[in-house]
């Protein structure tokens, strides 16, 4: 039988910027952290499953175009992300992003998404699961420094899961960080708007560092860390940006998501290569320590991983199919006869 | 000024199956395999220009899916596309695509689009247009051992750019063949079916081979091969999957894309690492001879490289504008300030 109608098999569901904001305001957004959360601790718990390989990165003066994939021997899942600070000047987003799942066994593409929302719900997921694992007890305050895209995820996601009730603000930028002030009224957090770097960490047990500068920089200067905190850095996510004086990282245990991958692109690119750094998946899976004592620094040298993004796509597809928040895209030539693809061709004219 | 609805700059074009066919009636097949010919030499001769890496890889025991990407400084592309024999069995194809533009400068996607069967036409547009370089003066008869999924687009491709007129048809599936006579017939090609691989190849200049088993195969061994033909070998594209015998590839003056990529996917697989080979962008800009005299067996050790995708996305999107034969996908999420996102989501409620 002859149809040109596309065929199931040839339709991936597709969800658009639009139906991601309609999903995230279904299921509320600090519980759709909390959900992303759990997925990526479950897929961490099995880290030896998955094809893992550093991005494959191509760079230019402007910045970055990155492809992201991994699999779990089932589900093959990749990202598409940019990174291009001087966006924001053209009124542009300086990450953008799309994600796709295919059943391993067809290679048939099974979820293609919108990801520049998604990756930052999956950012602040990944920060609030680490800050939980390594921040000292009782951390209840955050320091935030770089109060742009990622500054309202990050809060949100620290106060659902790992348990932050203050958040205080700091950008070069006093407008981002009213911006910021003013998305996170009503949130239930305390918010307090800081004239300095400094003067956002006091009494914070959780310092977070998101600027987004392709250069070396530092946001964090050694005299300005204390004992006894978490810091939590972002911003530092491929070759030439980093935020943190390397003194800070020799004071500190350092914690990351895939080694090969974080001497490339996080902080400790600054250190020897051979410095001990420990797996946060282990830290999960009980396999290494994590935090020691109430008195040490402990850092999440965070650049952001295939699988975090694996786990929120799993999610994301676990979600629109009751809620019906897709579109079917008809993204697949599918034959009747997978032979004879010209035929398909020809029939349709 | 809030909107919520999407921005230009949030929408991407996107080239669904429907449309590409659309797109290849309007133009005609032959002619877009023309037209993708001319990028690609176009491309082929700025070579030295692009990012080239081997695809990244993720093979199971079923197959595989690659991702392919290249940029030229300007422009990015990538292709998705999977390898999977056994899925013709279950009615689906061996191999899918879809592919993406973006623009180097703020790594903004331009062009999102089906590839199932623009793949088909940008791998026959290369062979041919490799064929049209090498093969002997006055070539006008191709065997097509395998007629499968790309038996046509070669057939026509061949006619069109390298100046075919009869193609002599095999394959170990009659109704494979029969098919591909039958879609052939009205295109101006002399079209006959062969009982056997020996068949096909009495009289033929041009022998194409694309068979799909992923193992070691022998669909062309040395006794069947006689001098003063130009081998078009396209079905030896993944480690563990080459058709023909070695000591063929001895008597050859063998030609690649991508050496790096060839020597894990090729035919030339089974020879050492050493082996020389030719690049066809050496021969195309004349920094490397072609063929040498009557009687030379060339071989062109076909994988599919990243550039000749690229080609093919340039190509398309270079059509779409004038054509109208795309949707816009609200594929990016576009506050109207780049470092408001939560601000956007919010106001999505």
């Amino acid at each position: 039988m002859t149809t040109l109608e596309p065929s199931d098999k040839a339709l991936v569901p597709f969800v658009s910027v639009d139906h991601m904001m309609k999903l995230i305001h279904h299921i509320g957004v600090e519980q759709m952290m909390t959900g992303i959360s759990d997925y990526i601790e479950s897929d961490f718990k099995r880290w030896e499953l998955f094809d893992k390989t550093p991005r494959v990165a191509s760079h230019s003066e402007k910045g970055v175009i990155e492809l992201m994939p991994t699999s779990d021997g089932d589900v093959y899942g990749f990202k598409y992300v940019n990174g291009h600070p001087s966006n924001t000047k053209d009124g542009l987003q300086t990450v953008t992003a799309f994600g796709l799942l295919a059943d391993v066994a067809t290679g048939y593409p099974v979820l293609l998404t919108e990801m520049t929302i998604l990756t930052a719900l999956r950012t602040a997921a990944t920060s609030a699961l680490v800050a939980r694992l390594l921040a000292p007890k009782g951390a209840h305050v955050m320091a935030m420094i770089g109060n742009g895209a990622q500054s309202e995820f990050q809060s949100l996601a620290m106060k659902a899961i790992a348990g932050i009730d203050e958040v205080r603000l700091y950008d070069i930028d006093k407008a981002a960080t009213a911006k910021c002030a003013a998305n996170l009224a009503g949130s239930g957090l305390k918010v307090v708007a800081c004239e300095t770097a400094e003067e956002a960490m006091l009494g914070a047990q959780i310092i977070t560092t998101c600027t987004a500068d392709k250069q070396y920089a530092t946001i964090l200067t050694d005299n300005m860390i204390g004992s006894g905190v978490h810091i939590n850095a972002i911003g530092g996510d491929c070759p030439g940006k980093t935020e943190l004086a390397p003194a800070i990282l020799h004071r500190s245990e350092i914690f990351v998501e895939y080694p090969e991958q974080t001497r490339i692109e996080g902080e400790i690119q600054q250190l020897d290569p051979d410095h001990a750094v420990t797996e946060i998946w282990q830290v999960l899976t009980g396999q290494a320590k994590g935090r020691s004592d109430d008195k040490q620094i402990t850092l999440f040298d965070s650049v952001g991983f295939a699988i975090e993004d694996f786990s929120a796509l799993r999610y994301v597809r676990d979600q629109i199919e009751e809620t019906g928040l897709f579109h079917p895209l008809d993204l697949l030539a599918d034959p009747d006869d997978p032979r004879d693809l010209f035929g398909m061709l020809q029939r349709a004219k």
